[in-house]
């Protein structure tokens, strides 16, 4: 087994000179990360290409796990945005004079050493590496196994990097025992590892939390709704549905749930359920639901609970907003949440009432998304309401300190 | 045992209604409250007696679990404190329109329920149920079992007021078995509670980290050091070490360590330690020290990671400022630091490597502290990096969420 005590503190140390990096240095660090990407492909794609030959991988794991000249260079113009991206480090989110008149300021600081645990997809390893190098946090990679030797390679040439910019390479580093006895070590490794940010499916997540004692930004699980109000438009209402379904249906933020006020039920589903099924989605129903559209798939309880991440919709007919609020509130996973409506009063409490990272008024689900808000950058979508909501991008990567400038104060 | 899942769903439901109040029927319940402890002073006062007649109480708690008519006066003004403090709940951090014509807004909302363990003092009832129910939290209070009397009869007044004016008196539940078995499971319920908030002694706060699988917010272990720089001047760092070490030696915030530049030792230390011993402190000190003002009591390795909360002090002697970061970022706890320089260099070194909270130049490390910061209230000082960090007001009782208004985007 890894000493991954020793890993931690590594990472530790690491991590007290990159939070001295000034942006200049750490963007310098992340161009010359970009070229060796590019210059060190052929030992990359050679190190993918064992782990390709493993016959043990899951056939549909195959298209995640591949690399090819393309995406190498799809990584490398990642890092090259992340370098574009302004750095949160060193901000003061505000300052000002206490009555004893010291002057108090809350100033940015990197969170220190970050726990990444995640599966197949080897770019993650760069994507996440960049963010935290840009925040000034020492990093600790657990990959999927099936993708070791290529996080291997990966991880070789970003520590090159640091090197050769004489930068402590602890900075990044890769668990490269991927048993689950060190995975359950590492979730516990509280001395050394400020947050774990698993990304990856319900189960590892689930996993993750029963497991990990370090905090977690719990991420991902997406159960999300649209709710087409009386008052909504059908086209856009059935737009809306149908881009989040099917547009990228894998995904967290995909539309799961169609939730319908019962006075438009009859007149809108058969042509929104015709639509769906025009795109290849099946669509189960609640009785109310079977009694309009007789054909679709009769919806069972444990329907409502599910994440499809797939091209299946289930369809419940609500008698009010109230009910389909609380529909929502009781089974979602507090991710995105949609309302289609020309009710202003309608769209409002439904924004003020759900409990989710996203509420959204006539719009796709499929917004939730660092880059689709802005941010330029995306290290996981957080379900949670500690630390990080939403979206999380570089400033969600940094905790704060209070720097204090007094002239011999002391307390009465 | 309590049904401790039907406490949640109540805290849960609540919630709900909690997060849709206007500040001004917040206030309206608080002055309620207040009114109500004055009014039904000799219920609590009998109960209390109650809890002060049990044999098993230890002596040492005795004074914190007293209550007295002026007591509860003080804690009915506490309430009127929190009406007058401004309510974060709506205020929208920023809003931003983004490519695809949205505009998303970051608006401040109740973190859901809050869990909050603590021990002996039955203020802590009326403080985090103000600070809780202001911020549109609902909260569940596990208090120690010698303040159990004291503690339901001030939670039946609070819920009085709550019901007295048609708010969900679910909103403040308090938990009646202290049993050990029954504070895990509330520890572990993930379903309803949010953050968990345990406020006491080292040992209870080790526990809860332990034990809980709800995200808990680290507060209270501080074990604070004031290094004394070669260019500190004598008698500001003197004032500064006696006020940190004896103003009040039983909280976190107070000074346990002194490290000083060896440069400085000989000449400082014999008065500084006669002016601790002035004041009744026990002085120990490392090898160096005990060259300086032999009669220290020697420290071992065990002093430098002690909270004593007593009337000792460890005194160290360092050749660098380096060697004293090293020092502190080894064994402190993350709280409060405090350099006293006034060498420019040497004091903004110290803020930016020292890992800590606060981190002061010529000031008390007693000024971490959520009034003295100016926040008009405190829940806990955080010694943890996620979410909230030092002194926590009522902006650290609060999350987000986006709220997005649109007129029929899909992602494309």
């Amino acid at each position: 087994m890894e000493d991954l005590a020793q890993l931690g503190q590594r990472a530790q140390q690491a991590s007290y000179s990159l939070g001295l990096l000034s942006t200049m240095q750490k963007n310098q660090v992340l161009l010359a990360m970009a070229t060796a990407l590019t210059t060190q492909q052929d030992e990359i794609l050679a190190a993918n290409a064992k782990d390709l030959e493993n016959p043990q991988v899951p056939e549909k794991f195959v298209d995640r796990l591949r690399l090819t000249a393309d995406r190498i260079e799809a990584m490398a113009t990642g890092l090259k945005q992340v370098v574009a991206l302004p750095d949160p480090i060193g901000n003061v989110d505000r300052a000002w004079r206490n009555e004893a008149g010291l002057m108090i300021a809350k100033e940015r600081v990197p969170l220190g050493v970050i726990g990444m645990i995640f599966e197949a997809r080897p770019n993650v390893t760069v994507d996440a590496s960049a963010l935290c190098f840009k925040t000034g946090n020492a990093v600790i990679l657990r990959g999927g196994k099936e993708a070791i030797h290529s996080n291997q390679a990966l991880v070789q040439v970003l520590r090159g990097a640091l090197r050769a910019n004489d930068v402590d390479e602890n900075a990044i580093q890769l668990i490269t025992d991927t048993s689950h006895a060190t995975a359950e070590k590492f979730m516990q490794l509280t001395d050394y590892v400020d947050v774990l940010i698993p990304r990856g499916s319900a189960r590892l997540i689930q996993t993750v939390l029963a497991k990990a004692t370090v905090p977690v930004i719990e991420t991902g699980a997406g159960n999300c709704h649209v709710y087409v109000d009386k008052d909504a438009q059908l086209q856009m209402a059935t737009d809306i549905v149908i881009n989040g379904k099917v547009q990228r249906p894998s995904v967290c933020n995909a539309t799961e749930k169609l939730l319908i006020h019962q006075d438009v039920a009859a007149a809108y589903l058969p042509s929104m359920i015709q639509a769906l099924r025009d795109q290849g989605v099946e669509v189960r129903g609640d009785q109310a639901t079977q009694a309009i559209v007789p054909d679709v798939v009769p919806a069972t309880d444990a329907d409502w609970g599910t994440e499809y991440n797939d091209l299946i919709i289930a369809v419940k007919v609500v008698d009010s907003e109230a009910a389909a609020i609380a529909h929502i509130n009781r089974y979602n996973t507090q991710h995105s949440e949609a309302i289609v409506t020309d009710n202003y009063q309608a769209g409002k409490i439904f924004q003020q009432r759900v409990n989710a990272a996203c509420v959204y008024i006539n719009a796709s689900t499929r917004f939730t998304d660092g880059f689709e808000f802005g941010f330029g950058a995306e290290i996981g979508i957080s379900t949670q309401k500690l630390h990080a909501r939403g979206p999380m991008g570089l400033a969600e990567l940094t905790s704060y300190k209070y720097v204090i400038d007094g002239n011999g104060q002391v307390r009465h």
